[in-house]
């Protein structure tokens, strides 16, 4: 008999109605034979709403407080969750974050995870229930408060909870059929990926994929516990996310896995900056003691004229406010001349194993790009992706285009695979 | 420095406003130089919402599960109301009601407080926060699963922090101004009380008055934990309940404090009981171990010809069906020829504490009822209490024929007072 750890967001529990059919496929799995710990999330807009209350009450609310109010959605969910089960006749338990073991650090809005000790729920399990555990929360180590784990969080209590009893897979359940090759708003003839290493999934999610967080497929990967991103509302297969293909079948793997994009970021260009050592350094210290993550980073070649050279980097949108402020504020401390801020750019990256191998990538890349017709202002690699930031109104043709140029359409036979004929 | 406990129920803080002025109003007590506890319910209709929601998914939800479900209503007004209370400057911290200590039994939805540990409460206080804490529930000692108190939960929790804490006084914040003579839907000259004994109180409570429960009075009896009722509308002193009256002034004890009814029951008539030892036993035991609780009793006086006699008794209606099968089921156990059932009935109670010692009160309440052409069908009496039932019909007219005959109308300069003219 296997463990299974199923997950289901809000959008797969937003009403009485979608509360009865995800019972019913957990029933499904308790009868297939496993042991099912469920993860679940807040119903529907319950966050929001109660995000909205806060602002009621107070402008700036307090991160204590404000995690105790939020936990009360996954409460509320767990428990109704719990009660359709048992009225299948299934016996079931509701577990807070903190009852499930989750214990976390302190930091209260976006805790981290330190340790589970899923006692009660192996207990729980072994009495015969199902066990249905509220994503999103936990409890910190030092002071006993709630916190919960910020976005995505839920997708991470599942993961950790997977680790923690050792499952034989996690199965993240959403509103879409899985990973696809690209967003399929923007490229019509993107299609699901049957099955993806968690090294490409990490590089999709932080490229702007937003299927799974970077954090949940880390932990994911740190603990080798394979995923399964499927639909709540078909009994379709959906993607697999693991260290190598599950199961008996060959799956080959193809050399680009996807092509992710992201408009979500800013650019700011620190313009006249002394060409010396520990110039950067200067920058991204302003910027790091704000504590503010910045993503892509070029240094223009220093005109040998002036010795002066210009720094950009992109960061979100979100905290471009914050970034100018704070280098305006070290103008003196690291000297240049201007800054330019920039939010109507977007990210266009191509992700796959395969790249390491097939130095023809990079180049074919960026032909599909001009073919296009679409400038490039930026450029960063790793091993497996290659990333380029261009105008966000290019975005949605510079993904088409490479996704067919590498032969990612559904109605392409011409995907690119290991072992094919290196075309 | 003074400890206070503050409760307020769902209407005071049924939405963002709300919460706004019992923030305000709780700052003020802090300002004056108390430390400040405060016991809240959940907002409103969030209780009822959420009891929707679960007979949405199931039509017997489990009491863990339903239990679990409900407390999320306190554990958003709480953390709320500390976010409302740190926008006015000042520290607050919300505690569940496991957080607070509230220890109970494991009978879930009406579960009994067997222990109050407010260790983490003492601390936030020291540390000059305003507690506040989750009303209505607490964590079963032997499995630690979440508990509520059931109807009327949060001022029992109230009164046991209060107690736990060794508060001067347990102020209870409701949206009416105190307890009165009489209810003022029914009486329109019903006077508010300004002091009434715990004895009394409790008397009032096991009539039919609905501002404080019995339970809860019964508490703080025992812990001698003055409690004042009062609006979280209006500044007015309330009611004090306590055992003597406090602070300087001498308030004279009323030989009567109120009349209090209640339509809430129905009565069954046993009828053709043999008259011999055993029966009555036998008819009652059968109710017991259905666990249905009964309020007045009567036999009549039994038919000598017959040898048979009518057993009658009172009970809620809620109660009635199941006590109907239980005795049907028992009929050959217990010889009774047939069962009557009657839910049109009212229950009136005088409720004083001067009875004991002015005989003449029994007599003018009957006259008062005889006056009002109102019929009795069943009497009982304590040592301060006289309770009759009529006809449901009849409630209205004969509480207000009572209340004017025992001078408690607002206008009335009459009212009967401890060494007065014994009038």
């Amino acid at each position: 008999m296997g463990l299974v750890v199923q997950k289901y967001g809000g959008s797969s529990v937003a009403d009485a109605e979608g509360i009865k059919r995800v019972a019913k496929r957990i029933v499904e799995a308790k009868k297939n034979g496993n042991q099912v710990v469920v993860v679940v999330s807040a119903m529907g807009d319950t966050t929001d709403e109660l995000i909205d209350l806060a602002e009621q009450v107070s402008p700036m609310p307090a991160g204590r407080e404000f995690d105790m109010l939020l936990t009360a959605g996954e409460r509320i969910s767990m428990a109704l969750l719990a009660m359709a089960i048992k009225n299948l006749g299934h016996e079931a338990q509701s577990f807070t974050g903190s009852q499930a073991g989750v214990i976390t650090d302190s930091v209260h809005n976006k805790a981290r995870i330190i340790d589970v000790t899923p006692g009660r729920i192996r207990t729980a399990l072994d009495e015969g229930n199902i066990a249905i555990v509220a994503g999103f929360q936990g409890v910190s180590q030092d002071k006993k408060d709630i916190t919960t784990l910020g976005r995505g969080g839920s997708d991470t209590t599942a993961v950790a909870l997977a680790a923690a009893l050792d499952a034989e897979v996690c199965e993240i359940y959403t509103d879409v059929d899985g990973v696809f090759t690209a967003d399929p708003r923007v490229v019509k003839k993107a299609r699901k990926i049957d099955w993806i290493s968690f090294e490409d999934m990490l590089e999709l999610a932080s490229s702007g994929s937003k299927v799974l967080l970077h954090r949940c497929v880390e932990y994911a990967r740190r603990y080798n516990i394979p995923i399964h991103v499927r639909s709540s509302f078909s009994g379709l297969q959906g993607t697999w996310v693991s260290n190598e293909p599950i199961g008996d079948k060959q799956v080959e793997q193809a050399i680009i896995s996807g092509v992710a994009h992201d408009t979500s970021e800013a650019k700011i260009t620190v313009v006249g900056v002394p060409d010396k050592p520990g110039e950067a350094a200067a920058i991204f210290r302003t910027i790091a003691d704000a504590e503010i993550n910045i993503d892509m980073v070029v240094q223009n070649v220093s005109a040998a004229s002036t010795g002066l050279t210009d720094i950009s980097f992109t960061l979100p949108k979100t905290e471009g406010r914050k970034a100018i402020d704070a280098l305006e504020k070290n103008r003196s401390g690291i000297g240049f001349d201007s800054l330019r801020y920039d939010d109507q750019i977007g990210k266009i990256s191509l992700v796959g194993a395969g790249m390491k191998t097939n130095p023809g990538v990079t180049a074919a890349f960026f032909e599909a790009l001009s073919n296009a017709g679409v400038n490039i202002e930026l450029i960063s690699t790793s091993e497996i992706r290659i990333s380029v930031v261009t105008r966000a109104d290019d975005v949605p043709e510079a993904v088409r285009a490479v996704h067919t140029a590498f032969g990612l359409d559904s109605d392409s036979d011409e995907a690119v695979v290991y072992g094919g004929t290196g075309r």
